[in-house]
């Protein structure tokens, strides 16, 4: 096991019907920005309810924040909040909701040039303070509701935000609030939060068993709990179990003290800026083709794979291996999620703006072992086709 | 799943030589109390490093703490706290130091008869401030380096002491500090973890996914681990695992959303109090025998927990869980954690002494269902004989 720190300070509020208390959990005297995506939240009685559990606190809502959410918008709210006085930030929907508020809590008291703030990759960003922030999360997939990261999108690419002052103070997990949800967005959300184990999983052998057992439990219950919730969306304990395994996939508790690769994000955000392409579906685009082409790196941790998470123990290494990127295509696939650029009109001569992207931002050594040049890249991606 | 709510913000500092990190971790001028046990941490060297780390600040150091800590040791540290100025305490060594710290913690800023403090059970205690606490953990066991809770003895009982004001503000988790452990308190440490697990995990199923598979998980690791690292105590991927293990076997993770039963522990405080028996030997003696009795009420879990952590698939379900039982009481003996009553010298006309004393401290609606009686307590030790 490597050696790690880990620290999460976020407070989880989990079940059903529990909004009143808002009202503890926010100072009285706060000014408070409620913060929100393309008003489905409004339609369905979700910010009805936040508000209320609000209570008397000066409130002023800031609608619009779009999918993979852009620094433009987020500046908007980043000035209101200056001009008014705001000190506390809620987040009420999903991952772009909550990384968005995540941005403005930085950026709001940040001095300098806020393009400063998207620069700095993983590492954590030059800011001293933040602003407090908390969420009502509405969509299972990102973590988000638990973690210090954020990805903003600016002028064509995704760019990663990371502080730990922006863990949120606290978060409202409550199932019956995504029962609503279009089954696509439920699907993604599957497929997020199974792509975001594996990034922390299927990597190089660390020795670190809680870590690897709980990755495996989570893969687990999203091969069980996906379909149910699918074919069930008011099925309470599905949910419950889909909402839980999306936080813990990506609240750092599997990621510590082993290696990360991330490259299929990395690959993945490309595809997002340019074609538009959902970001769990570019995940499961991305992460079959990867697997074939870093069958060698990745062989010890495809095997412990193929038969934990899926029971495979026939067949020699090879089939193993193979038989796993196959039910794992075929997981996404079932899920109603494509796997294969064609499937979204990209073809194989687009592929070199792909490449030219990765290049621009600098991602020329991807992976666990930052071995993942841009011509494996290209590799991936024509496999992908 | 049942609701809850979760807060864990212990930040963890584990691997290898990391002491030095104290310096950034405590302010720069914190009056410091080091409390320490029966002084093996300064016979090999950690308390050493532990000063070192403290660099300039004012330090003061309390040694002494026991085994089963109890409140008027306690109370000595308390007023040198006061006396003193101290405003940060640092915990160096096992459950039974931590433990002690939380409670100096508590009962130094407190103005009212610090008695008190002892009698609010699984509650939290009354006080509206605590002393900042940190520790250096050097036993793999209680998982007090990353709770909130206590248990100090009094006047003949045990008795828990929780506050959200007592998670310590950091813990060094170093396995290179628990090589020269003696086997004995090793084999405990394994035992102790493994029954925490347990205690929330064989109740009654509440379809709580991400925590049972945690908990299967770190259950199989105990039983992988355990051994190993008694056969090679200076295997660092081994050690490393039995700690990480016994700190999330009790950091809350586990157990939110599921009932708890910890009636266990409740008889074997009893057994400790009355007869001086370690504290995990009592646990080894009680679960065994305690499953026996209430193999109808855990029917379910017993038969997930035979399949999911000890493989048992063949047999009808009475056998099954029989095996389960008879793995179960094997794995401690293996360990060298003796689990008959007998084998610590305690006879059958003593039960009825611990009876008493479960009466006299309240212990008398005990389990998930809160349905064991004193009477089913008596059925249990005397098949614990």
């Amino acid at each position: 096991m490597q050696q790690f720190d880990y620290h999460n300070p976020t407070r989880i509020v989990f079940g059903q019907d529990r909004l009143a208390e808002l009202d503890q959990l926010i100072p009285a005297d706060a000014r408070v920005m409620v913060l929100y995506g393309g008003g489905s939240v409004k339609r369905n009685g979700t910010l009805d309810k936040v508000l209320n559990g609000l209570g008397q606190r000066q409130v002023i809502e800031f609608a619009g924040i779009e999918p993979n959410p852009r620094y433009e918008t987020l500046m908007q709210a980043v000035e209101i909040v200056r001009d008014e006085g705001i000190n506390f930030l809620l987040a009420v929907g999903g991952g772009s909701v909550m990384d968005g508020t995540k941005f403005v809590a930085a950026a709001a008291p940040y001095s300098g040039d806020t393009t400063d703030l998207l620069k700095c990759g993983f590492e954590p960003i030059p800011v001293s303070t933040a602003l407090p922030l908390a969420t009502v999360a509405t969509l299972p997939a990102t973590g988000s509701e638990m973690n210090m990261g954020a990805v903003i999108s600016y002028e064509g690419g995704k760019y990663p935000v990371m502080s730990p002052l922006l863990f949120p103070r606290f978060s409202f997990l409550d199932p019956t609030l995504t029962f609503s949800l279009p089954p696509k967005q439920v699907a993604n959300g599957v497929v997020d939060a199974f792509v975001h184990v594996l990034e922390q999983y299927v990597t190089t052998p660390a020795g670190a068993r809680i870590q690897d057992r709980t990755a495996e439990g989570i893969l687990r219950t999203l091969i069980e709990v996906g379909p149910q919730t699918l074919a069930q969306p008011e099925d309470y304990d599905a949910r419950a179990n889909l909402m839980w395994s999306a936080t813990c996939a990506l609240n750092g508790f599997i990621g510590v003290g082993v290696p990360h690769d991330w490259s299929t994000h990395m690959i993945g955000h490309e595809l997002t800026a340019l074609f538009g392409i959902d970001h769990a579906q570019t995940l499961a685009i991305v992460l079959p083709s990867l697997w074939q082409v870093r069958k060698e790196q990745k062989r010890a941790k495809l095997l412990q794979y193929a038969e934990q998470v899926w029971g495979i123990q026939s067949g020699d290494e090879e089939q193993r291996i193979d038989q796993a990127i196959a039910q794992t295509r075929a997981f996404f696939e079932s899920l109603g999620v494509k796997t294969r650029l064609s499937d979204y009109g990209v073809e194989a001569e687009q592929i070199e703006t792909v490449i030219d992207a990765l290049k621009a931002h600098g991602m020329v050594a991807l992976s666990e072992s930052g071995d993942l040049t841009p011509d494996i890249s290209r590799e991936i991606l024509r496999g992908a086709l």
